[in-house]
């Protein structure tokens, strides 16, 4: 009997779960679809998840850290590439849009349910501590360090969620070229550390 | 016989039906349920609303005029009053509360509803030219009006999102300093016009 790799499995079911999410949301996410779509019995995704809310939160986190390693390869290249580093999160690419669209569904989830409400709590924070490295790479220690963060997350977000709709307006050229507006306006040009 | 008052009906229909998609989200807004909750027989919703499809986008519509609304009255008191006209935009209180709640509703709907997709970006246009309107009245006619007025429209959103579920960080008074740091970064001081 070969091993089973649990691991993949559980990555393959989120992977699935969020392509079933982004294309018709999360209802449609359930237990008996998830396990028809990938290839194995109920059985098997409840061995790994006991119930859809399980199967979701992991799905949220898998696709978290789909972004944290799209991110991470912007700033391995350099650190300070801030605008880089925010294009990477926004809904500029087709994997950016699939992310968004099953982000916006969780979001949906999290306005009803704290379970989800303290799991996006927890990416904002971390995205809020992503950036401000990279602001810190960029510009050198400041006080307003968090507040800066925090605005330039709520445009990489509300950019994103309007890119969802207008693709004309929000192409990638479009976002880069907003986001390097927004930072050079509120950071002025990058520091000589 | 009274005579009907249709539009009270509409009204009263799309009221009831904002507070439940707010409440446990957009699968719950059933005509059945709108019904039973407005204490309409369901005939006379669907005299009004053929199916839930057009019931959601009218009930979209009331939310978008009941944000207008609220932008008049901020600037019907002081037209160059941008970051007044922007908070009342956001999540800042119960009932910007409520309506982002709905907003990610429909947004999560749009992703995959081009009827929907079509309302959302007509919304953003009306947003956009809203604000712009307001920044032309504060700082005067300047040739990146729609970009600035596109990214401040981003932060309100990105703002608001994040405030459904972490009201801690972004309290009326915190949402306000933040739009009014955005505001005067982008923008300077008000232009004596």
């Amino acid at each position: 009997m070969p091993t089973v790799d649990h691991d993949e499995r559980r990555r393959r079911i989120a992977e699935v779960c969020v392509a079933v999410i982004a294309r018709e949301g999360l209802e449609a996410a359930t237990v008996r679809r998830i396990a028809a779509e990938v290839g194995y019995g109920t059985t098997i995704v409840t061995h790994y998840f006991a119930d859809k809310q399980q199967l979701l939160l992991w799905a949220y986190r898998v696709l978290a850290e789909e972004a944290h390693d799209r991110f991470q390869e912007v700033v391995a290249r350099d650190p300070a590439d801030l605008v880089g580093a925010l294009l990477s999160m926004t809904a500029a690419d087709e994997r950016g849009q699939r992310r968004w669209r099953a982000y916006v569904a969780f979001w949906d989830r999290a306005a009803r349910d704290t379970a989800f409400a303290a799991e996006q709590r927890l990416r904002i924070d971390q995205a809020l501590a992503r950036i401000a490295e990279v602001v810190r790479a960029r510009n050198g220690p400041r006080p307003d360090l968090e507040r800066v963060s925090r605005l330039l997350n709520a445009v990489v977000q509300g950019i994103s969620v309007q890119a969802l709709v207008d693709r004309e307006s929000w192409s990638r050229e479009q976002i880069a070229a907003a986001l390097a507006h927004q930072v050079a306006t509120v950071l002025g040009p990058p520091a000589r550390l």
